[in-house]
């Protein structure tokens, strides 16, 4: 539980799932929180747990020295703080809306314009695990206001509150990193789930595979995450060329059972690169360098 | 450590880099050990271990009632086996090389039509995780000849021994949909890795970060198991809508720092056809019937 000095009274604009759970968050924390947000009925559980609703974005910006903004996008945030950035001045803005690290910096101009602090947040975590010792929030920006707020942020991650210094694109750009990290593991999932469905196994069978085997390969990455900073690819497990020969094997399992073969066809095609570049005896940590140049 | 009656006398064809490892395993758990490889010299090791290099492959063959095979694929296997099928009557022959479930099922006929026993094995691990609680073997044929081999196959994996049934390729397809999770997180992770590299952060810095959060994606794979398995994808996280949003960041980032974009140009074109059938606010599992379905 935060300290008495620590429940500094909070703004939220925003009130869509993530909103919800911030919200539900800090008031849990006892911060005195006003909430605004375009359709005010999403308000009625906040109002309900002790938050207020305001009736207007200004109005919620006057109660708090910290506003904190959650929306689908950008456009979205400067759509609705534009019109009232003169009474941001002298206040601290944490916008924990999804976007890319060039809107970030844009933002961080843009505050720094109408005089006050902007700090930009990337939630790695879904509206139920916020709070808990399961998530992960990450931050760019002033490291000033970060130190200023950081009791708060703690709020909605204890164990997972991570400032990455004065850039303030880096949350955007670990952010859609890290998705494409999800999509990666998801897609490959579902695509798994699919093929083991044509020989009759059920998803919830093959997910405690998936979920175990994953686990292992959190090793390769370790390993893999030296050689590209090296630059040398010692193939200390398998080679690129044996990783082709199985990748083979995936995309015909694909085809052969009828199901999409996107993936292993981009796969394969990534890993045929490295190989007609003479990479075929390498760890797969050298297949860092098709990554690295933009594609056709 | 294995009972007396449990350390039988193994043959094992195939040398290589997980051959190796599979040596190493059975003759520290006190099997006699008899070896062949097409390049005798890397049975040097083996050896010096106490393993035995037979002179031929029939030879290698009479010493032990289970074989095991782990070369470079299944057309290696009938190049070895082929025209000493007959010495393998009345034994227990166990391919552990990686191959697709026609192959396992074809080579199960060979097996069956040339009397001798068949298990048909996938090694989701690493050669030096071989032998440790962390090595995952999973089996597919004869459950009464599984159970034969059983504490001698603990030897690979005292934990991670598998079983799933008769059909011979299960392994196979369950090894090529875990290889394909693997591949979806390493590719992701080395794109996300490219792309943090532009902003200045190393690979090493990034990889710990990479593989939490993986660590936390583990509960979607488990949550949508079951949304698949019922037909139902209730949004209870976020929504492929919002998934595309971001998705949209991720590729725009890519672009802009000048590296590969054929990941998320792949994951958003699956999004876009999942929304364009109406899946728009339903959770990502419901991604399902864009794999299910196969590619043009
Ligand atoms: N959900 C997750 O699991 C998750 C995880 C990590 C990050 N995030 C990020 O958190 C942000 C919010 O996500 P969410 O899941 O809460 O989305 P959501 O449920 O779709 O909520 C969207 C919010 O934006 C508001 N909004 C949209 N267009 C607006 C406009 N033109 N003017 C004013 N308000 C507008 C909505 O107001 P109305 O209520 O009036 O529509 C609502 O408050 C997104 O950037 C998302 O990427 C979400
Ligand atoms: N390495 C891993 O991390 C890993 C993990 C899981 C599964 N596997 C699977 O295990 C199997 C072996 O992989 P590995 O890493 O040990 O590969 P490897 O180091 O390339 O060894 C290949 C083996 O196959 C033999 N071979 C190849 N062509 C042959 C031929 N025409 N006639 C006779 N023998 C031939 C090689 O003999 P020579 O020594 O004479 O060349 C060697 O024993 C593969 O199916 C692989 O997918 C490997």
């Amino acid at each position: 539980m935060a300290s008495g000095d620590d429940v500094v009274p909070v703004t939220l604009i925003g009130l869509g799932v993530m909103g919800q759970a911030l919200a539900t968050a800090l008031v849990e924390a006892g911060h005195p929180l006003t909430v605004w947000n375009r359709s005010p009925d999403k308000a009625t559980e906040v109002i309900r747990r002790g938050g207020r609703l305001a009736s207007s974005v200004a109005d919620a910006i006057d109660a708090s020295d910290l506003v904190i903004i959650c929306v689908s996008g950008y456009d979205v945030v400067r759509a609705i703080l534009d019109p009232v950035a003169e009474s941001l001045k002298g206040k601290v803005l944490l916008n924990l809306t999804s976007g890319d690290s060039t809107a970030a910096r844009d933002a961080a101009r843009w505050a720094n314009k109408n005089g006050f602090e902007y700090l930009d947040g990337a939630i790695m975590a879904i509206p139920r695990v916020v709070g808990t010792e399961h998530a992960v929030f990450l931050y760019g920006g002033s490291a000033a206001a970060f130190t200023k707020i950081e009791n708060t942020l703690k709020t909605f991650a204890p164990v997972g509150t991570t400032h990455f210094g004065e850039d303030h694109g880096l949350a955007s750009l670990y952010d859609v990193a890290l998705l494409g990290i999800m999509w990666g593991f998801l897609n490959s999932f579902l695509h798994g789930a699919a093929l083991l469905e044509t020989a009759g196994v059920k998803a919830a069978v093959f997910a405690p595979y998936a979920n175990q085997w994953i686990g292992a390969c959190t090793a390769f990455v370790a390993s893999y995450a030296d050689q590209i900073d090296e630059g040398v690819y010692p193939a200390l497990d398998a080679t690129i060329n044996t990783h082709l020969a199985t990748m083979v094997h995936l995309r015909h399992e694909s085809t052969a059972a009828g199901i999409n073969a996107e993936l292993p066809v981009l796969f394969k095609s990534m890993a045929d690169r490295a190989i007609a570049e003479g990479h075929g005896e390498d760890s797969y940590a050298a297949m860092i360098k098709q990554f690295r140049r933009a594609s056709a």
